[in-house]
């Protein structure tokens, strides 16, 4: 891709020594940017239409074009289409081989254009398209999730903070924090959409074309926004590119979180969850394991990503415009970004809905490390305590149960009363896991109808956000 | 900041062993979160009154409270105010001080919130603020942008592509390249800030509190736009700073760009621009030396920002939910980066206004390197050959000029018609500068009647979001 | 810092108009490069001495020279000094107030010179010393690790690969591990070090200078290595700050999963260590917490140095040479470089010692989780089975011992003997976690007496490097 | 790769479910590990020596195993062996091949390793491979600049600060600053390498092996340096990957600035260098343009090796021992890394020689923007002006100079006397760029005898390590 090619011809007029094979294989592009070719295609069907009704094409010779285009489209799909570096890029392949098929029409086709605004749109068009696919797939994952977090609304666990017991939730609160950070994700994307489906073509090589075209013409066939305002920024503009690895970055961060929480889970000391067997591998050499290879490779990935964001935003820095061979490197980082997010939402999106819960487990740990000690300093306050007193007092009893190997609901009444006289009988009611999760009733609370209510929030959101994606094209 | 706190007996109830004084001073944070203080205070009040609401204070205790917290606000703003390491942070130092001030119920303002949920609600205060300053900034370099764009939208320049002279342009429409950028910025930061006013205050520790308090009252009196759904999610979430550091990486990335370029143009080979002396500095050894230092270190602190972004990435990598103490280390990137900007906005926006175009010299340089090479082109396939035949022809005619020694309009009529009978005197008008210039006459395209269309759509635009971003608070 | 400053006097000779104070407090780098002046002290008095050598001062204008230098090092240090951002940077405040101290035989101390070589080399010979402050404490913290292992060489723990329990190790065994990681990174840094300790100054802008200096001489003062061979590299090369932030990085990289697993171990399901209470701190609502801060925020400060190699790679790419005033962007990564590896290194040794092994609660989770199963295999191996035979045969018992809730060494002889009859009573000597353990005895193997060997050779090796590094100055 | 595979009967005796077909693709590697097919080989025949040295095969085992082995080389190479994705990785192709090949001793060849220990085996033999390759394109990119620096001592050209011209100097002295950046990097690889050829094979899982290995044998014939001291630091440790990374992106740093250096030099307005057409393109609209895409696409790289150093410490961030699939992540940034230096270092080798220096144009450049005023500052310093008052005296020099279009060597010596009176006629040697150069006469400095003796040092020292490289294997 890019303003450049190595030679067949054409572009080679005013040279008088020929590419240095090397060379020709090193700055060629075809061996990557060559799955753009249906964008390619596609942004060129527009272009000849577009010089159709302008007047450079009859409507004959845009037929035989667009023809030749639609055959090299089938040819490439089956697979007989032969791929030449010495034609350096995707572009030129297909132009090559058009003129090859339709004969000197074909050298029409370039007409009003530049490989420089040729290849900013086939990369607009092929993220639009990835950007939908990822949506889809994170709705898919979010439902999976939400059905997961309706059948455990139920279940106690403990909630941690600095993986140290904090206070018991409902394991379906915790799964609806997954389904959150998964939301912010679908949003970012539409965001970041908004700024991919603007049309570069027009912008020629940098300073537009003295040739009649209309641009809206062709932003409507390829159903994008708005022709780009300014030519030499249509041509320098990779912001969208970066936008969407940034997107994929907090994305798989948020991956790389439930991936964590997952293994330390299914270890023995926690034993949380049971990850189904087909997403587990086990060992060459110990015969007993059972790995949680899925989240743990997810995990391992998101500094992939991460490496990707780094390599474009180096890429953009300091380039004078309008167009520099440098930009041929942005299209590796952002397709591998791609893959990568699509494949590993994907795998949670088949595995997260199997994992089984194990609710005495979870239960049981809930139970421990005095996990309802702020309850107690609550119940302290109620009592007209203020809480940095409640919140001392409390230490202080936990202090004691520590000592006496007491869980809190263990430690009796009068030992209670003889830190604090406030404390009676009904403390007991505070101090289970039960009557802790269920007073957390307010919007964003663990109490299980609060859980409940999110539940229903989250599945009306996820149709409508469904229908919308799966509506696009 | 955070979940936990060394001494003042405010947590350390249960702890036998006093915290040692390297580690003290290792993991307090109040150095640096200290710049909260505003924002603290203000959420403070907030949750003040919410608890006067529902019962929980009464209307006077409220009342002593925020007179309490005023009267800090106003110690701190006149410097009076002690910060103390030993309370760790900005909330135990502004809590410890109210009680000093107030007594005893000091005590009840941390009443049904945590840590957790106060400082992710300080940190988003604080980031709202700074993105209505970012953008107020942004505006104001795009106006200047624009200013100058209009005042030399006829001054004629090559336009580059390689660093190589590609084809003539107007001066101004390159830098309506430079406002796109900047206006892609500014929506980037319309969108991010939707993500930012969301309200934390009401997850406590992690799961919600036990008692009743009225989360859409705070919301109301922050001015947010909705509380978070789901308490862990609350505490946990640091998306926002991640995506304005993100954004605020593609801005530098933008200004890099145009550092690049105000460089390359005030070098004596170049010598498009002259920068003012006030931005300018000289050498301590040779004496003659005018450096361009504001747009070499804007360029130079764009790595500072790409840094931060890292950092904050790699900070929330896999880490279990919902609050651990890694997440102190999210305030200094994010400081940073938000000075940093602003700082460099800041001197774009003072400086970019007062360039000096070189005219005469930047018409010499568009006349040279063969820039109307495409027009001649063109007029070719006017004429009738297929574009792919016109651009080798010319490559002859441009390989003819190099030899010998003549510019394209320099060549005479018959030797052009050696190449191709196709080009008759007419062929004159398409090979100045003027002429190529002027051809380019659709939207995007340099001609000068498009470029001071975009000139009056940029100004429209800018009146807009100047009343928009000025009347938010 | 840099080839420019903003007033004074000192380089604007031929400007018209002076800075804006905006500018000159954007681009002045006092506030961070003061904490360079001991180093550029010691460089000046260097290059005053080698000037007096060559004549160029007389021997009685050095001595004024060196006397006003350490008088303002006095002053500096006693906290009198007045730095003044009107004048930029630490060598234009320190040169200014030698002219003010003792005249105008200070302003010949700059003689063949410019802040583009002192400014390397200050950065130089600030970096040798951080080096050596960091490995000493390293060692120091290597040697808390090396002691910890021979006091639990003897200690039993389950080994984890995939966090899932895979065979039981010597916790002293898993604490070498640590020291292994260290000691890579100590012999990193000797490495680095070689190329922070070569002599930039006589570099001058550039190109040298027309004054016969004698670079040698300089060097040998300053204890460096060698001069640098050419000046433009001299003052454009800032490799040796990348360098260092690289094995800063890595450094990080291992403190974080030393933090990882201590944070994992001290959790209440692992509940393998007890962390000192000194190095924890409580919560601010939850009475009963003891938070792992120490490591955790040493696990979050790893983004923070991993940002700052990014910034500083992000900031020297693209450069040309020789000197840009990008460059004054190097310091401030630097320094916080310095400063967190310190910081985390020292709390690590202070922390990492004390740490106390839950003895009990390591063995009983050792004895789960199937962790002798390869010890089965291997004894199958040993009778005969090819050992992709044994594995299998081992896998179907350990199925067996799951679905009958029995752990290898209580399934009955004969229910072992159904799987293969090459098992006879001696099976039971594998399958404990003593025999283990005892069983891989061979170099870097996890058998005691292998484990105890190991701290000798750590122990010996410490002594030699701690010796060398306190021998250095 | 690593500790867990999908089927084909190698470790599933546990197991109730098959691997989900999606899942087996997303966690299997042999698609980029089978890149490490030689070293797994070599390891492997390796591994078989020391199992028949200690007993544990036989002599004829041993013989019919590595048979085996070098047959499937044999076979890889020449293409017709098969990988198959169900077998997961390399590791498992080829010994799944080898027992089909040779029968149930092929069953043998796992004793006493595991995955975990082999594939950190193989990526060290891999890169330790290419860290040789490198080092010879380095070697030979390094001769090339050194003969160009050769050639081109005598010709003069002005330095750049800021982009500013500041001094004349050599074009062949700055050729050696980027010949001393290149001769850092091959000292770091050096240093890296020691830490690479440390012997992990041994550690087994993680803990070692119950059988009676022989390391130092296995060691000795791989020609590693030791065996790893410690079996959860031998798999778990990638530091070598990362230091690898860290070095390639230095070096690729350091491309990047000879890269933008050739770009700006090859523009029109510099015109200091001639690129050879054939590592340069043209365009596909513009028929003038002939695009320095060589140097271009090597500054773009740039990012890509930032962007995978970032993927390798995010990777290895916070992970707990010994080993996780996380790891599977290492390799592709690696195999990346090296493919890209190895790529551009060569394109370089390749081209640099060939540079045209257009020695014209570079001396016409050198005697404009008063590039001699510091030679000037320096006359009046040894007339017996304190520098600073020298430097202030030139600054108003040039002042005069620009007001009245003159270059230092055109205003007439009473007019420079009105200035100052310590001006006499021997002022004019001063002046001329030839002048200034030769007085630079010390170690590092520009003068051409300088320039020559640090081109014989560099000559005399890629002898000696050339040898040394190419005599390694």
């Amino acid at each position: 891709m890019s303003n450049s090619k190595s030679s067949g011809g054409m572009w080679d007029g005013r040279f008088t020594e020929s590419t240095d094979a090397f060379v020709q294989q090193f700055t060629a592009s075809v061996e990557f940017d060559q799955q753009l070719y249906p964008y390619d295609i596609q942004g060129s069907v527009a272009h000849a239409r577009m010089l159709e009704k302008v007047g450079i094409l009859t409507a004959s010779e845009a037929d035989i074009i667009i023809g030749g285009l639609q055959q090299i489209l089938k040819d490439i799909q089956s697979g007989t289409f032969v791929w030449d570096v010495a034609l350096e890029d995707v572009h030129m392949n297909i132009e090559s081989r058009l003129t090859h098929l339709i004969g000197d029409v074909g050298k029409k086709l370039h007409t009003a254009r530049s490989r420089n605004d040729q290849v900013a749109t086939d990369i607009r068009l092929y993220l639009r398209s990835a950007v939908d696919e990822v949506q889809k797939e994170l709705l898919r994952l979010a439902q999976g999730i939400v059905a997961l977090a309706e059948q455990e609304a139920e279940t106690l666990m403990p909630g941690f903070t600095h993986l140290q017991i904090a206070q018991p939730i409902s394991f379906g609160h915790h799964l609806l924090a997954w389904y959150e950070m998964l939301k912010r994700d679908f949003d970012r994307l539409n965001d970041c959409r908004k700024r991919i489906v603007v049309l570069p073509l027009g912008a020629a090589a940098m300073a537009g074309t003295t040739f009649p075209i209309d641009r809206e013409f062709t932003c409507r066939q390829l159903n994008f926004d708005h022709p780009a305002n300014n030519s030499l920024d249509a041509v320098s503009d990779r912001d969208f590119a970066i936008e969407f690895t940034a997107c994929a970055s907090i994305m798989m961060m948020h991956l790389s979180r439930m991936a964590e929480e997952m293994v330390v889970w299914s270890s023995t000391a926690f034993d949380f969850i049971e990850l189904p067997d087909r997403f587990c591998t086990g060992s060459s050499i110990m015969p007993q394991k059972k790995n949680p290879d899925v989240p743990e490779l997810v995990r391992g990935k998101t500094g992939r990503v991460y490496g990707h964001l780094m390599a474009l935003l180096t890429l953009m820095k300091s380039q004078p415009l309008a167009y520099n061979k440098d930009n041929q490197e942005d299209k590796e980082p952002l397709f591998d970004t791609v893959k990568t997010v699509l494949d590993c939402v994907r795998a949670f999106a088949d595995m997260v809905p199997n994992i089984e819960a194990k609710r005495d487990s979870m239960l049981k740990a809930a139970r421990t490390g005095y996990s309802t000690a702020t309850d107690l300093a609550d119940y302290l306050v109620r009592k007209g305590l203020p809480f940095r007193d409640a919140h001392e007092k409390v230490g202080q009893i936990v202090a004691h149960g520590i000592e006496n190997q007491l869980m809190l609901d263990e430690i009796p009444l009068e030992a209670l009363r003889s830190f604090s006289t406030l404390i009676s009988a009904d403390i007991f009611d505070c101090l289970t896991v039960q009557g802790s999760v269920g007073s957390r009733h307010h919007l964003g609370g663990t109490a299980i109808p609060q859980v409940k209510h999110q539940v229903e929030m989250a599945k009306a959101f996820l149709l409508v956000q469904l229908r919308e994606v799966h509506g696009r094209s």
